[in-house]
Parts: C-alpha cells; structure tokens; sequence
C-alpha cells in the first residue's frame, strides 16, 4: 500500500489555492487528510475536494500539527508568519511566495531544473515566481545541450498573476468598454501600489512594484531566481515585465545567447524532443506556437517560434507560453511535493 | 495667402482612411479640394470632412487628376494599380502599404529621423510600418548621441492595425467571452492566412504571414525598414511581433545597445527634452510610464522604463509606445505631406 500524507493547502480559497487543490485531485494526490486554511476573513468557506466536502478553517500555528506537506500560497508575510510554525510542528512546507526564495538555506526548486537542490531543505522548500518557471523549465534543455550565456526576456503576463480579484476587476472592465463606460481600477497593476490603470485594452508595463534601480521586484525576481534555480551567477539575465489583458497563461518573447557555435535551429528544436515538461509547438507552415489561448489548463510549458538571430551566431529568438497557475505556481507545488515523496524525504 | 493643395484620400472608409481625414482637420491641413477614395465596394458612402460632407468614390486612374497630394491606405495591391497612375497625372503619393517601401527609388520617410529623404523622391513616398515609425522616431535622439550599434524588440501590437474588421472581430469575442460562449475567429492573426485564432484574452505571435526563414513579414518589415530609415544597413535588428487584445495604440519592449561607453540613465533620458514628436513618461516613483491607454488619440511618440542593463554596459532597456493608427500610419503620412509642402516640392 501506498503510504499516504496529510497535506495542508494555506491560501485554499486564492486563485493559486483552489488550483493546487484541483491539481493535487488530478495527479490523485496521495492524500489522508487535507487541511484547508485561510485567513479569518475567508474562513469557513466550502470547498468540494476528493469528492467531499471541506470547511475552510483560519490558519493558526497548531493547525500545521501533524501535517506532512504543506503548500503555501497566501502571501509574503503569511508565509514567513507560519512556515516556521509549521515547519517546527515537523511539516515541509512548499512556499509559493517570495518570502524564502533567495534565502541561502532555502532550496529554489522547478524540477525539471535542479530537482536534486530539494535534498538541501530545511524545512521549506521555494516555488519559484510564475514568469521565471516556464523560462527556466524551457530554456534548461538547451543549457544542457548547448550552454547558455545570456536571457532577455519580456513578458506577456495574465491578470490571474495579481489574484482572483484582479480576475474580476479585468472582467468588469471589459463589461464597462462594451458597453461604452469609464473603466474603473483599484487593484491593477499592483493593488499595494498607489496608482492603478485599467488593463482592458490596455498593456501595463508594471508587474509587483518598483525596486530603486528601476526594475520592478518582478523583473528583480526572474533575474535573481533564474541564476539561482540554474546555479550559475554569471548568466546574464535582463527582464522586462509586462501586464496585458489575458486570464490565463504567461507568453514571453526570450532572446538567448548559447555558449555552442553555430547551432542551428533543427538542434535547438531537437533537445525537446524528450525533454521533460516541455513541449515544441513550432511550425510556421501550420502557423503553429504556443499560445494561451491554448495552454491554459495544461501542466506543460509550450515553446515555438524558434528563431536564430540575423546577426548574431549564437543568438536564438523563442516564444514561451505556459499556464502561469499550473506550472507557473499550482503545479510546480504539487511537483515539488511529489518530488518529495520519490525521493523518500517526507 | 497660403498656397492650398487638392488632396486624396484612397482607402477612405478604413481604419487609416478615417484617421487621415481627422488628422487633415485636427492639423488645419491647406485643403483646397478633398478627394475621398475607395474600392466599388465602399464607394458611396457619406463622410462628413472640414464641415462638408463626401461621397466616396470608387477609385479610377482618372480620379488622381488635377491631385496634388494622394494619401494611399487600401492595400498593397491597390497602391501598386493606383500610385503609377497618380503619379502619371502630377500626384506625389504618400503610400502607407509595403507595395514600395524596400524600393531603391523610394524614400522611406519618418519625418523626425529622415526628413530629407522627401526630396529624393520620384512621385512616391513611402510610409513605415506602424511598428517601426514609433521605434524609429524613440531611438533617432539616442542614436544622434551615442550611437546606436543593436536594437531587440518585442512588440505589444493593437489590433487596430489589422483593420476595422479586426477591430469588430475582438469586439465580438469579448462579448462572447463575457456570455460564455464560444470565441469566433475568421480574420486574426492574418486575414490572408489558412488558420484563425481568437484574440481575445489571447496574445497572438503573429503578425502578418509567415516568410520562409521563420520570422513574419511584420518582423522583418521592422528590420529591413530600420536599417532603410536610420540609413544603417550594419545595425543589428531583430524582432518578435505580437498581436494582443487592444484596440488602439502599440507598445514596444526594445533592448538597444549604444556605441559610446559609460552612459546613464539620466544622459538617455535627457535625449528627450527637446526630441521632436517624442514625449518622455518615465518617473517610476511616480508610477508613469507610457501605456496604450494613455497614447490613444495622440500624434506622440512615448517613451518610458528607461533602465541600464545589470550586464552590458552599452546596453538599456525602453518601453515606447504610440497610437499605431496616429503616429503609426495617418499622422505619419500627413506630416510627409507637411513636408513636402515645407520642403516646397509640391
């Protein structure tokens, strides 16, 4: 018999939430017990899992007793206020925020990565942010093959990013602009931010809020993370990120250098082929690309739109697309978790 | 009194068309006689221009009599039958197709950075693509001071360059969104091409068809015109173009490399102050930067996010944005017309 683990959701009624629960019942999860916790707002609340019924309970520290693996998506600060308690209370805690992720101790983890860096945990493991997983989890393949020296990238993120209100201020705007009204904003771009804009029809180049040198810390995150989840310091990465009027699925435009000289596209194309998590959508004849349109609801990151630079010998051109609460956040959870379990360290 | 010039418009009942005719009157244009153009089947119709009303006429080689200045926005195939004609009667043709763009005898004129090259001309006058023309006109004031040696971009393109029906066709999707209902696509990406993908809440990586070495025709539109424009066949351009749901006003995530070493943010920035025709939106305490939302209706080009690259020390990140309808095509087209007439070559 399959040994079976109890497993916490923090942050169960959030977009990101709701996704890891639907995500632990499609991979049939080996679940015991599922504890699902909010904050007191949200607190009682029912949630249809595994074919019963939960009531959601607001999160204390002695809700983590007994809890194997608990999966965090509720915010920085609920994070750092809980994950010690959990951790303390002998759960691994699978954090989707950025409240751990470049803390030296703390594993930084897509799997198809560096699925080994798990064995380092100390109780908590990162989940890398949304627009740095599909980049990494795509561009690993051809680090291996070929090496890689340079990432510039620009995002075409989804408001499901911001959360599920900001899911629905983008539903009301649309409704207002069709039917000729003002477009009202209170959360987007940043709801902790001052100013807000409306996205419909609209394309906001401002994601989290801005850092001193003029980045955002969104822009900051894939820079960093990158380097660390790819444990190498010298890679260059520069990022540009961008809010634009989608539900689901993060696409980026992404120039690389590869360290290999005169690759061709067909080899770039080739390292997919097996690669794990990932799947090659690239034919111009067909017009076929990743879109979000059509990666929304899928666990894989979709790549096409291979190009090689005009110029540069070691230049390519790709287009990365890839359901940013699956992947991007949800999935990459419950990988994490499973991850866990294979290698015996829950 | 000042000389006033019979003036054309084909391709009247366009998105493009419709923008000429308002920027000729929000500019106060010299117009003696206005000459509203079409294919038979818009012809007819009643357009209301400088307080009188047009009938639409179907467009014949006798049409462009006694023209002095023919604006052309029907279509490549169109201006390829209709400039030779024009031309033949006395015409100077501006054409905002690609029909004669590339070709060695035809000035390719964003009045900002090439103004001169008007007076080259032999009866045609080129307009940009819509993407490059704001690119373009961003990165002249940079590349007058530094140098300018590499430019990767990434496009955010409204779907207003893709014509009315286009735009109608989001419309609709976005109703039919919000009804949960299924998406129509029949026109987008590319009405020419085999398949049809839903724009909206979608990002669309192509634009225009498909050309045998795997990059669009809009991108390589935005690297051969550059290098035409900027007189600069050694600068290394390369781009990804990206349609999203949009309706008026395209943004650009560009990566640039100068020639000089050693310059800041700050030395970029002031490139701006007096640049013709580009407005600097860049204050990231304040939240400002240039959006769609904000360029709409505006003859300006926008630039913002201005940040060094954490690497490369010739290498800065922007963020320009414009009114593809404006700027894009009609208020471009007209402010070659404003030159020829300040050039005195009509």
């Amino acid at each position: 018999m399959t040994k079976k683990y109890h497993v916490a959701v923090l942050g169960a009624t959030g977009a990101v939430g709701e996704q890891m629960i639907r995500t632990l019942e499609r991979r049939n999860f080996p679940v015991e017990q599922l504890t699902l916790l909010s904050s007191a707002r949200s607190a009682g609340k029912e949630i249809t899992a595994f074919g019963k019924t939960h009531i959601v309970k607001e999160a204390k520290p002695d809700s983590f007793e007994h809890v194997d693996i608990a999966l965090f998506s509720a915010g920085g600060s609920i994070s750092k206020q809980f994950a010690p308690e959990a951790v303390k209370r002998g759960a691994v805690v699978v954090d989707n925020t950025s409240a751990f992720r470049m803390d030296k101790g703390t594993p930084l983890v897509v799997p198809e990565v560096n699925e080994a860096d798990i064995k380092e945990h100390q109780g908590i493991i990162a989940n890398p942010n949304c627009s740095t997983i599909q980049m990494v989890a795509a561009l690993e393949p051809i680090r291996q093959k070929f090496g890689l020296t340079k990432i510039i990238v620009s995002t075409y993120q989804a408001v499901s990013g911001a959360g599920a209100q900001a899911i629905e201020e983008l539903r009301t705007q649309n409704e207002a602009y069709l039917k000729g009204e003002e477009l009202i904003a209170n959360i987007l771009p940043c709801g902790s931010d001052k100013k807000h804009y409306p996205l419909a029809y609209n394309a906001i180049p401002q994601i989290d809020k801005f850092t001193p040198n003029g980045y955002t810390f969104e822009e900051m995150k894939m820079i960093n993370e990158t380097k660390k989840i790819m444990h190498d310091d010298s890679l260059q990465v520069a990022a540009t990120c961008v809010r634009i009027p989608v539900d689901m699925g993060h696409s980026e435009s992404v120039y690389i250098e590869v360290e290999a000289s005169g690759v061709t596209v067909e080899e770039i194309r080739n390292v997919f082929v097996n690669a794990p998590g990932v799947i090659l959508q690239d034919n111009p004849d067909e017009q076929l690309y990743p879109m979000a349109s059509t990666a929304k609801g899928k666990f894989e990151v979709f790549v096409g739109r291979i190009r090689k630079d005009l110029n540069e010998d070691r230049g390519f051109h790709l287009w990365i697309v890839s359901d940013n609460l699956l992947k991007g956040a949800a999935w990459n959870s419950v990988q994490i978790a499973e991850s866990l379990i294979q290698l015996k360290l829950v």
